[in-house]
């Protein structure tokens, strides 16, 4: 089986597919996911998988150049975001997260029961 | 969104197919679904998402009649999936739990990293 | 077999992969559904499966945060849908419901012969 | 909108590909159908849609030459089917019938919560 | 196998999903169907299925509230297709009708042999 | 548009995928054509379009070089068959012939309502 | 077999589906066939299967009413062409050509190796 | 455009796709191909794409260790094919050679109107 | 098994399917593929496969006319590619190769490691 | 992008599916890859990608409890094989593993032009 951080066959597909500036939503369990954007449903149950877990996985295997989540987020969300991702997201408004989803290349619905916790994750470049 | 403990649209979709005496098969990151199962993706690092509480999730989701596990499973693995199944597993041997395996009509990868966390669920009638 | 009150696995999954302000359409058998709205179909015979029927398992299953019908509906219907959703649905014209549901997310098509027997509801959050 | 006893346009679909001597199965809420059988799912909630009724708008849109029903079925069940369907049905062991239905043309799924509420229609002639 | 006027599984299924103010077009052989448009086929020779006989299979099995034919049609069709319609379709030029029937539901091509064999029929609604 | 007898575009395309050896079944509406067998449809209404008359078409666009009807055909039937076909096709068992149209490479189903006006053509070959 | 000039069953179907006024491109091994437009594949080596070869079995297959090719073909070409065809194709800049192309129901790439080889027909009705 | 002797883009892929001791047939238009093998299609009218012809170009871009045709074949057909493979075919039954074409890897379908114009080809290995 | 420079399946079928002035796009691991251009993913590890190898592949299977490259790449870069390309491939912003790209109608995509190793290729013509 | 040794998104996927005693094959550019098993293609051009390169990249990212290869390999390629796994391949007939090779779940054909240059990995587990 596979070794390492992530052993999800979809997950690791999509993350592989994506390239430098593509944008990736890792999003909470009520995201409404827009129609059309692939998805890897990793929600089973109120609260899980979590959101920073998730996150932390998608973190040790991609390279990431810049991150954005909703400025009406939670400070200690907001925080701890930035703290996994090891730089500072963007804040900007949820409306405007809501439009740049539509053209994300992928989506990571985690089963995270709390509000506005949603990555846009920009896609960095190893070389 | 939807209410309730299952919240995985597949993995609703799939028990809600299953009839009574269909099997479906919950298992732990190593084991090698029979290709041609429909397969649901849980897990997605090592030790997530859980065996026991994705089971937990499943045993209150569906009605279940009977359940088999493998006897070379540690005893206290199989008092803990006894508990949360809430009836005694039968204790087969792993060769004929892969054997049966092979015509189940659903699976359910978790990322447990525990050996011989796996068990056939044999699917109950509400009525 | 699933337990619950929806045993649908279609409209499970549908329900399930919805988010917040998703929006759903529940319909009357004459509804011209838009191409390409993935559909559930419960229309059997004139009259069932029956739209306030199937519109209270729905309701029981997802959280609704608004409802919309068509103001051209009679009073008694319009008041036996307030009641079921447990909320007071908008009334707006039949016209601006139909060009909102070319962008639902998905219809549910009942089997009801009652004339603007039509809710669009407006997916919300559990958290 | 299509007019008649029959408005499901997947379950019109696969009564109209039936030929003589086909067989159909209409089940309950809890049988297993058999993977690889095409399925029309009506089954909403327990109970509903109901066998008899649903066995009945199929009777009213098809050719049937033989019926058969599980011996187990209680006599009041065995009674009301042969009573919608205009003729008796055969009694075989419930094993012999699900060993039929493996190889049925279709199945169509109630949402009937009574034990051995299936029937296997063998598709009659119009000429 | 199925009883009454209509018996192509296709067909049935297409008439069912249609709904109110849906439009069905029913066209010549040589009539260009519009790219995206499901369309059944039941042309096999010069002549046949004839679109009268046809016309008269699907009026038997729909309701129909309007209908719509090139005014360049010869009186005579005209009047044909009144009389199966058993209500005065529109005269539209067929520049009007070709530009609605690429937005059509479905398309029935018949064999039919004659210029402006064409009618759009609007869905009606039973209730 | 396409000249000549046959017009059918998925016809066409089967009869042209045909081989020397190969087998069509052509059969009334009533027959049960085997789960996996490509079907053309050409079943409208009772008696539309009728058996000899599609027989005649495809007859006129291949090379045939034996055939076979049930014996337990009407006499009749079976001179009308030979006339069309132009040559004397083989009487067989009913029950023969519904075991060699499982290996059929294409069945094309009529809306004939006469019992066993049914054929099962060899195709031959043009050099 | 399939008897008559034309023996490709995809080139055939492709020719019955098409109808009055639809577009049809026969073009040479080099042209850049936009993307989405149905394509036959007959280009096999370097001037195989030769451009009016291919040409002279559609027209004898299908109603041609109007063809269109490159101003900036050889005369020797277009008068080939011509010959081919028929009737005299409009002349139109190659450039008008290429995006009249892209709205074709369906392109037919030959082996052809010579410049301006190409050209749309448009269909013709038989009646 | 792609350079070399063949320009086929699905032809390409099967060759490309093939291994040692795979097996290629290419046949006669009469061929009955068997159902389930992929195949590509150059037959367009009789005689054409010629069988010879075909096979010098699949022989200029594949390893061939070996062939088959059937002993049925013409002297001088058989000796052409030895010439254009540059080695001397296995002479054996054309009922063996249709067992053996059930499993090959792809076929290709050529236009020739000659009788056993076809040959297995046994896939060779560059190294 | 074929001979040649080119023995990737789907790299010869993408190659042999674009025609005079179609684009194609060459690019490193970390370049951002637009989603619906079909791609051909020959990355596997940091490096790998080199662009410059694959490049020279593509360059001696096709016709090339024209290329272009993004003027910020390194000169060495550029020399390097013009050398294998046996032209002087455009220098265009990167920002103006990416508008292009998305219309591109094919990607290779290399694990190349190397900041703007990317090309589009015009598709020449051999005749 | 992804980090990491591996970055190929559908060879990441094949083996993220795999379980403890799955079978995978990693083989040159001659071998005949058994219809219907899944592939990850490598090869490109004669040599490339090279089987070491890429059975090392296979290595370093699952776990592998045995190998198995053609005993008929040259001794210096079964040491280097050997010295990548890190561990001694069984060596077993040719025909045996080809016969092995059938089940596999998925095969990565590498560029190798080396005689017996393949390789059966039997998955291992992390736990």
């Amino acid at each position: 089986m596979k070794s390492g951080v992530l052993i999800h066959p979809g997950l690791l597909e999509m993350l592989a597919s994506s390239g430098h500036t593509d944008e990736l939503l890792v999003c909470d369990a009520g995201y409404p996911v827009p129609a059309g954007v692939p998805t890897v449903q990793l929600a089973y149950r109120p609260g899980h998988a979590p959101f920073l877990d998730v996150l932390a996985v998608i973190v040790g295997t991609i390279h990431i150049e810049r991150a954005s989540i909703a400025s009406e987020a939670d400070t200690d969300l907001g925080i701890a975001i930035d703290d996994v991702l090891g730089l500072t997201a963007d804040r900007i408004e949820h409306s405007s997260l809501k439009r740049r989803a539509r053209s994300c290349r992928g989506a990571i619905r985690t089963g995270e029961y709390t509000r506005y916790a949603n990555v846009i994750l920009t896609v960095g470049v190893a070389f």
